[in-house]
């Protein structure tokens, strides 16, 4: 029967009522009726109901088949709304296992999968197949390839950033060491001062990238690998210009994903953060105020907002303007990287911005020192050693325009859209303190 | 004069003749004509002449301006053909220093930088600068943009693939160790195994990742770090799709850099590969016949092409069909990883493929095993662990269609496609074995 019909996608049933078609994919699940057996057959395309003889019954879960059929419409009470191919069926007429699937050790065939997330981790090509699981994958490619498209609609150049890099400039225990050759290398920990180079010669900059976290931490929240979206932008006028492109970014992201990702929304009952024309911007200290005006928790003077605080802000806001999100800025100069642009006013304070969603941090960003002689002045003060940054500090000698940029994490955006507990859940293979595919423990004890 | 006018970008100024603008912009190049001095304004979009007052000759190379001016039509006899901008130029009514410039190290104000590779990535913020070297990046990201689009378009699905890995399967010293908190992980040396387990879920997956290569080699076409565009499909029916399958993808890119690329090309003097309606395929064998007809080099028998026999058959396929590129296939199965498809008909040779475009391998891939026993029967026979490759294994015991795919490195084919010398050229921030951003050994001494 082969290569005599080219084959069907199970979503492309409904247009060959009537035709003889060729199907391949995945029984996905199974119901012995005697002499029927009825099949879900699943492929990338979704899920389409096979009726076959008898004999079919002896497939097991997950077998890869082809089969020749006919496609017929089903008796209208008989019709399933909840599926795009719910209006028809494939009469079986002859069918070849193209591999056989050995008994699973749990049943995907559930639309909620109940399981841990170890056992899905260790078994995660099982897990894949899961329409749920996918669904967070689906919605993920969605988030990353909208911000490229709109990065790219912005005149945004697309770079890649390094993953090896040399000495660190601002030390910390928490970056990850290679053995690189007779040398000492480490994995990045953040594009940011590649992308500032590439944009003094780019002016407009962006990289999807992976960044490296060795944080001896291990709760809901962290990674030890993460993607990372960068952009980086000259020629601003003020650190609002940054803060303006962070915003429509992740308000074409949403549209984006409203408008490819409904199902898999529905499966997680999910819904987008709601945003109103202009996302508020409220200093560090108007924060504060509020929070104490509303709550009665006198924050006020502190450096950052700590995870209650930005709870009860981002609560607030909605309140006030329903809005789920919220710009935060006027932090501390001191508390946040060398970089950073003080505000010329009030230099005590800096013009970095952090974007929340409902009540966590989304993204972060601002304007960055421009001039050399500043970005000089702010390495001695913050102690690091100049020579280790040489070559990011060349850059901003020879005439760099007022600039900024910002930079989200893919699988945090997937855990809040989807509104996952877990942020091991948004990634197909997870790297924590703990596990590398397997739990490290468990592997070096098979040894 | 700040915010009076919005930005007119250097390509724009040719719709606003006998407008007023405001230009941002780098002072590319200079020349003062006594009481006139002339600047070509530069900015993401290309250059615009500028002609000013004496007191801008004051101006510093590669300083940033703020120009506000008059934009005119130069008379017939000034226009410069060369450049899209070479009908106007603008007459400057003020202008302001956004950042001054020191004095460069080179000059990057010429059409060829006939500079040492070294001493540009010494420089690389000022490299980047340059044109011809930007060109480079800009066809990069073309070729990895059309690589995404073509696979989507094509229903393949972008995933994540991991950079840090547990113990490798197939051993090997060429593998980078990472200090991951009291263990040991590896820097991945390919997403073969991941995007195997992947499509077991999703049919057709791609994926843009870094892969790492700790060979001690210091050759102009050795990286440590490396851009792989990969993918991997189901539901083939033998090693040909997946062949086809890149010849599409190859020749799609082909086609976007000829649209986009025009004067990127052209900078380089490259003329795209020759491509002809059919790649042709031809196995080992007949290429090392074809090789001896023609040479008189007698390379029968031999496991593989070398680099001598790959400009060989590529000169002889060109010569013969006026094809720049072809696919070899017939390799001996046991020269290759233990997952590549042995012929049925004749298990000593496999149906894994490579693709040479003029003189070098562009392309790998072909058909994997997609049989659980047939697969642990090759684990055995390669002397693998199947404890270390475990995650893999399983994706296998589920029911996996028949599959194959292909991989290709980013810088590889940027370099190709311009004729550059050296792959480092390709690479914003190249490392190597002797260097990370700069010179290893520089580094250390003067630690």
């Amino acid at each position: 029967m082969k290569n005599e019909l080219s084959r069907t996608l199970a979503k492309e049933t409904v247009s060959h009522v009537a035709k003889k078609v060729m199907l391949e994919g995945w029984v996905d699940t199974k119901r012995d009726h005697g002499k029927l057996t009825f099949i879900d057959l699943r492929d990338r395309t979704g899920k389409v109901q096979c009726v076959g003889f008898q004999k079919m019954a002896d497939l097991s879960v997950e077998s890869v088949v082809r089969i020749l059929g006919t496609v017929k419409t089903r008796p209208e009470k008989m019709v399933n709304t909840e599926i795009p191919t719910g209006s028809v069926e494939v009469d079986v007429e002859s069918y070849e296992v193209l591999a056989k699937a050995e008994t699973l050790p749990f049943d995907i065939g559930k639309q909620e999968l109940d399981l841990e997330l170890p056992t899905l981790l260790d078994h995660r090509s099982l897990a894949l197949r899961h329409p749920k699981v996918q669904a967070i994958f689906k919605v993920q490619a969605v988030i990353i390839d909208s911000f490229r498209e709109f990065m790219k609609s912005q005149d945004f150049f697309e770079f890649q950033a390094p993953t090896i890099t040399p000495a660190v400039a601002e030390g910390g225990s928490e970056v990850f060491e290679v053995s690189y050759f007779e040398h000492k290398a480490y994995l990045t920990q953040s594009p940011q001062l590649y992308k500032q180079i590439v944009m003094t010669a780019f002016e407009r900059v962006f990289s999807v990238n992976k960044v490296f976290r060795a944080e001896p931490s291990i709760t809901t929240r962290h990674l030890t690998e993460i993607v990372s979206l960068d952009a980086e932008m000259g020629f601003i006028t003020s650190w609002e210009d940054v803060r303006d492109m962070a915003e429509q970014t992740v308000k074409y992201i949403f549209k984006q994903l409203e408008e490819k990702c409904k199902a898999e929304l529905k499966l997680f009952d999910a819904t987008l953060p709601s945003v109103i024309e202009k996302t508020p911007s409220i200093s560090l200290q108007e924060a504060q105020e509020k929070i104490f005006k509303k709550f009665g928790r006198d924050v006020l003077g502190q450096k950052d907002l700590n995870p209650e605080d930005e709870r009860d802000i981002c609560t607030i806001i909605k309140e006030e303007t329903g809005s789920d999100l919220v710009f935060i800025y006027g932090y501390p100069t001191r508390k946040k990287p060398f970089y950073v642009y003080p505000n010329p006013e009030n230099p005590e304070v800096n013009e970095g911005m952090d974007l929340l969603g409902r009540g966590v941090e989304w993204l972060s960003g601002g304007r960055r020192i421009n001039d050399y002689n500043q970005l000089l002045d702010h390495v001695k003060k913050w102690n690091m050693d100049p020579e280790k940054i040489k070559l990011f500090l060349e850059a901003f000698k020879y005439g760099v325009p007022p600039e900024g940029g910002f930079a989200f994490g893919a699988e945090r955006i997937t855990m809040q859209v989807l509104g996952l507990k877990n942020i091991r859940e948004a990634v197909m293979f997870p790297r924590d303190m703990e596990r590398v595919d397997f739990r490290l423990s468990t592997v070096e004890n098979e040894k």
